[in-house]
């Protein structure tokens, strides 16, 4: 399987908040945490929970740069 | 300052490539490498070239997960 | 500091309604009045509230146009 | 006709510049210019140029704020 | 009325669930669903509701292609 | 493999055309055509050339609704 999406971070879920509709994804990339904004259904249908070996995935025309 | 955007990484610019409006710029993130699709007025502005000290900014809700 | 999104826009927070893990912010700017939904981490953080000066953002790929 | 995007914001276009593939639309908006990224094909379609009375179009998820 | 956003399905609301401040909107295109993550304030002003005509709209720099 | 995005549309590719940094895929999905921009590098990468079978996936929150 082949992604156009360029960035592909391998990291480990830290922490799982889940609201109404959309859910918060703390995730561990190195010495980073990424955050993810997604739904909740993504969640519950990926049982995503601490501990989890995920794939963080952003389009590059969403990356920005400050300096 | 203080800024909405929740993802923030500090990295330095491996390789700046411009097109006619667009433009790609790489930047190491420790072991990583985030590609970034700016406009080409964004990089000509900053003066981003390869060396350059940057943060890479990613608003949560463009961030997904794969498992 | 420089940074690569085009549009950043001077305002004053209007209202600010939070909900289990996102919020949304009002800001007038000019005769406008912009909505943004961002994290309640992010409001929390940054403790935004009706009568703050803030600056709006949006990358140029996230602006569409209508005639 | 009704859209799910919250901010509309009236405009007149200054200038457009296409590339390859993406074009870059600017739009007086009061007293800021708004900067689009659209593609080549949506500007030729819709026959965009300078003087054009348009709506700039941004959903909220879109929108970051800084202080 | 022409818009820059390339994406544009005719569909009909299959499903509305209603969070603190963000919504789901579900909305068969052919015979695929399409989801939609919208404000609580839009679906309440469009009065967004299971059965209705809707054209889902994607503009083309947030689609993204595996293969 | 799980995927946090909650849009994915089997298509068949109509035409890719490549600019300097950035390119334009149309998939054919259903009775619609859907137009993607991602980066010329992607195209390469992945080889995307017309009739080659794909999946068009868009984040929720990506997605708008007219009525």
């Amino acid at each position: 399987m082949q992604f156009s999406a360029r960035n592909k971070l391998q990291g480990t879920v830290k922490e799982v908040r889940v609201g109404a509709v959309m859910a918060i994804v703390m995730v561990q990339v190195g010495e980073n945490v990424i955050e993810s904004a997604i739904t909740k259904d993504a969640v519950e249908e990926m049982k995503l929970k601490a501990g989890d070996k995920v794939t963080v995935v952003v389009k590059s025309t969403s990356v920005m740069i400050m300096k």
